[in-house]
């Protein structure tokens, strides 16, 4: 459970429930987040076995950043978590509607 | 969204969700995290207007650590965390099956 405490880990899931990402992509959608963090993030959901990697390879690759050159996926085991990703979401928008808050918009 | 991400925080919100608890109650039911973290999490949620707290006196009170003598409840807001327990809790058990893990059972 402690996997889905990390601060960003259940946008960067949120985001993922939408389908397969380039990582180019996720660090486009949450430009408030820092390539470390991100790439930690998604070291550690692998890791818990919740997103898998693909490489793409294509020109984005390089030695450097090899991560550039990769596409994220929720696994089955992650899409199990889609119930939990939507009820946080509506409860998190009911909130926002109280508070007048924006809402990021992650459906 | 973050307040939810600390750690224990929602093992916290799984034991109030079931009624009202003494800080003792909580303790007992949590014997691997320290008062210091209980302490925290619990003035978190209470921040995030999550828990409300009511005195309830009574002997185990002193001002050493006044918080003895408190009893813990989810505020409507918190209670509106229900459906995101719930599918975390169905999806934490679903894990733990595939993995034949102990499930903490808080329902």
């Amino acid at each position: 459970m402690d996997v889905l405490g990390g601060r960003w880990t259940v946008v960067i899931l949120a985001h993922l429930k939408e389908g397969v990402h380039r990582y180019g992509e996720l660090r486009r959608r949450m430009p408030d987040i820092t390539e470390k963090m991100l790439t930690q993030r998604l070291r550690e959901l692998e890791r818990a076995g919740l997103v898998e990697r693909t490489p793409h390879g294509g020109a984005a690759a390089d030695d450097a950043r090899p991560w550039l050159g990769v596409s994220y996926d929720l696994t089955d085991e992650g899409r199990g978590l889609k119930p939990v990703l939507q009820a946080l979401y509506d409860w998190g928008a009911a909130r926002a509607d109280r508070y007048a808050l924006p809402v990021d918009p992650v459906s």
